[in-house]
């Protein structure tokens, strides 16, 4: 399956009109059944011997006891509001590791007294004017696929807490076929944003791997990585201008291929999280679809010199759309090229020409570096747009990529120990990071599990330095998981900070990260940043405890 | 000459330890002598008859007589002070074309009382300190080369005003190979920086027009655009990090490749024109130098076909380093192309590999749109680093491009209207644009000069839009020629903003830019920088009157 190909993720085995879950990561009914599960588990029993990877059932939405809302919607806004348990539920928490054992077991400590769906911008406009008189925090909610607390409704002694679903803003409003751009709204999920843009041949190329379940809205407020491995990597680079509603009114920048006008006021908002107003719509770069693709699979027998030969790549100047370099466990697990090999996924694509050239340029820069391609790469033109072939290592990534998720609600289920996390530094950095965090992870997993493992991964490659993903998985204590991954991770995010990373280079900062941003973060950006809290939204009602204190 | 090459713009014909005009663009002695002028003015008359075109000379820094500095330096910062005369003319404006005529007539109304010259960053926190106690404002200042009243010396009715001059802090500190990026100082010109940079292969690659007289900080102050046509074109993206001086304290963000971390710091900064603190240093991103180049001349018969097929090529992300589409007027006087050619300048370049390839798609797709190319491609390797041969278009307009702002100063001494102004804009808009601004330019021209020419190019240009650059020329009257360009610029900006442009892509808002740049930002971002301000500059003394008001 081509992730981009046919713009519908799963069109195979998605039910038609499928509901979310709303404690695990996708839709229902998607995922490992049964059979699949008590598979894995006898996998990790072999793996983990004396640990019981018992599969235990997640909780039933009708056995849940939600508090009763402290509020009520104002009358001329009901229409907005729900009030179901399943929707109150389902907006409790994002999808990160700590929210699917939460939700699985059915702690919904602080769910949100309502969720509201503002069918258009004056309703978020309202929402908000209600929100301020009436001391109630805001929780912008865009696909609801934050993995670091972004849309957890806080619980800060106000008359309540709405979650403000921007799902029903989701349509494409205009298209500007001259300049690639378009005006879209922000609650428009991946999968149905490619399906408008596709009839006219066009498409926004980003699919982080949330793509199914996640928001324009809520990339542009997370500063969202997506398909581009190299260069224009986030989604900030796609952005022509931002329309946002704000307690203090709206604020929209004009529409501009680039500008020196000021610093960008539009930057001020990508990665906002939320905190200085709800984004409504944007107006976004596109590009036309591409038509010649180039992929390759450059196995490496030492780390160390498949790092140097992806710097070399990036260096170069070639711009791969794809550059991933998996470790040696991580390729086999997820590209099956069993024990020994580092493997670095490479691809080209264009939408006006063939891709060869610098396919063959950045092997023989692998080749420099002792990288070998045994099968060659492999390249397709307009005509030629084909499923991979089975066995394919580049397509079995792929596919693992994006399937990954679901596959993590079940190891929930057998109370496994399984998260990622991500960060970026400069390469004189990467060694130093690379061995601080997995011997502090290993070290962590020790304690806390007595066992498990990490992997690594480059998500996305910058001439002056990788962004590594790191995936940690352990056997966990039924009960126990949330505070044993805390541990590890503290671990984790300590020796990034140590090693001169960043604590999040694509997944955000929400609440899980606070403590390690305010100390990444300089200071008297921080203030400024309260400054610009006080002036945009000066009741302090929209997503607070994100990015800054309350 | 090549403008990269040797590193030394006019290395042929600088004066060793040559002095900087205080009135005017570059170095003394250097530009049109006597006859050239005289020839100049000649030219001028036959096009525009009845026309006097006198030769005035400048006034001479020995008669002038400025103001009594209102205040003293502190004393134990004395040493970093200076009030002699040739400083404080030449730190009283920038270098528009209101600056340069106001310093070649001698009406230098508001200079600083003192410039400093602090030889560290702690002169430049004690010097901040002191100015906040004292009530000075503190105008920083880089190359001096701003052409939008960015350095221009505030009368607010202050104790006094200090004209801050950053080029004592010329150090490239630390070069990180691996990574490829460097800590500089902010203070550095480009040329020095170049210098340092070159014994190790490595290369900022910014060259502005202003290249040879603004500084690191400068650019990074203003969004600086600079050699790359394409893609990465402001020195925005080759910023890994900065850090600056406030009032409250030192803001340094942290070295990354990329980070998702909340809103950029650096982002804040950049573009940021002073208001908000001194920038003092920052981690760049370098490249490898260029190996392998191509150019080419493309001529097209109809200006509208070149706008589409320039468009084109930027599209098919071909991403070349030079791309810029000069309209018939600007190629004759500037490449010498004869009447009747719309001329688009391309050229590639890489330090990995030849290039050859993209500039034949390139030519190819200009050849879709009616595009020749009579002389063929150009292309280099590491060999053949030769200048370009006579007669060579793409050369003799690198050339004219560099040489320009020196002829300035001449035209001005004949009481010649002569100046710059430049937007971007998305490709829907361009021609309405284009027309709009143009017309009224002619219009104004007509008015205040009764004759004049306007012409355009594009500097940069973007998937999604252009960034036209339209250069002005009308004969002035002696003594008038400042409210006559403000007409015509009023003009030029009122059409801009009408049709959906920037009123500035890269030459920064300033003093001049104000009153339409107060229009084009939204107005909470205007909130948000003002509460900025007063969280990082409390009394409010740096720079006042750039981008908001104090």
């Amino acid at each position: 399956m081509d992730v981009t190909g046919s713009g519908r993720l799963f069109g195979d085995t998605l039910p038609f009109m499928a509901r979310r879950s709303w404690w695990g990561w996708g839709n229902e009914g998607v995922g490992p059944d049964e059979r699949q599960m008590q598979s894995m588990a006898a996998g990790f029993r072999a793996r983990f011997p004396g640990r019981d990877f018992d599969v235990a059932r997640p909780a039933r939405l009708e056995d849940l006891d939600l508090p009763r809302p402290r509020v009520q919607p104002p009358a001329a806004l009901a229409a907005a509001f729900s009030d179901a348990v399943y929707d109150r539920a389902g907006h409790t928490y994002g999808k990160s590791y700590r929210d699917v054992v939460r939700g699985f077991r059915g702690q919904l400590d602080h769910p949100p007294d309502l969720v509201a769906f503002p069918p258009d911008e004056s309703t978020v406009s309202a929402l908000l004017d209600w929100a301020t008189s009436a001391d109630v925090l805001v929780v912008p909610y865009g696909g609801g696929s934050s993995v670091v607390g972004g849309v957890e409704c806080p619980d800060q002694g106000h008359a309540g807490v709405v979650s403000m679903d921007l799902g029903r803003l989701d349509q494409v409003l205009e298209v500007d076929r001259t300049s690639r751009a378009a005006r879209i709204q922000a609650g428009i999920l991946g999968p149905a944003l490619e399906d408008v843009l596709r009839p006219q041949g066009l498409t926004l190329r980003h699919f982080p791997q949330s793509f199914e379940f996640s928001s324009l809205g809520g990339w542009l407020a997370t500063r969202s990585g997506g398909h581009y491995a190299t260069a224009r990597t986030h989604i900030d680079d796609f952005t022509e201008s931002i329309r946002a509603v704000t307690p203090a009114g709206v604020y929209e920048s004009r529409r501009l291929p680039g500008s020196g006008a000021g610093p960008s006021p539009d930057r001020l908002l990508l990665g906002s999280e939320g905190i200085l107003g709800v984004i409504t719509e944007a107006w976004m770069r596109l590009q036309d679809r591409p038509q010649w693709r180039a992929s390759a699979a450059v196995h490496f027998a030492r780390y160390a010199d498949a790092v140097v030969a992806t710097r070399a790549v990036v260096q170069a100047g070639l711009d791969p759309t794809n550059c991933r370099l998996l470790d040696e466990t991580e390729a086999a697990m997820s590209a099956g090229t069993g024990g020994g090999v580092n493997l670095l996924v490479l691809g080209f694509e264009s939408a006006d020409h063939p891709v060869e050239w610098p396919m063959a340029r950045a092997i023989e820069l692998c080749a420099d570096h002792g990288g070998a391609c045994p099968d060659g790469p492999r390249s397709s033109g307009p005509a030629a747009d084909t499923p991979p072939a089975a066995g394919d290592a580049v397509g079995a990534w792929r596919n693992a990529f994006i399937r990954a998720p679901y596959g993590r609600d079940a190891l929930v289920a057998m109370s496994t120990i399984v998260e990622t996390f991500e960060t970026a530094c400069t390469w004189d950095r990467f060694d130093a990071l690379h061995a601080g965090v997995t011997e502090a992870v290993t070290k962590a997993l020790g304690e806390v599990c007595g066992d498990g493992w990490i992997t690594c991964r480059f998500t996305h490659v910058y001439p002056d330095g990788p962004a590594p993903y790191f995936s940690v998985l352990g056997p966990g204590r039924p009960g126990s998981e949330i505070s044993q991954w805390d541990e590890i991770k503290a671990a984790a995010s300590e020796a990034i900070l140590a090693n001169g990373g960043t604590i999040t280079h694509h997944h955000a900062v929400g609440r899980d990260h606070r403590p390690w941003y305010d100390r990444q973060r300089p200071e008297l950006f921080a203030r400024t940043l309260r400054a610009a809290k006080a002036t945009l939204d000066p009741a302090g009602i929209i997503n607070p405890g994100v990015l800054i204190d309350p």
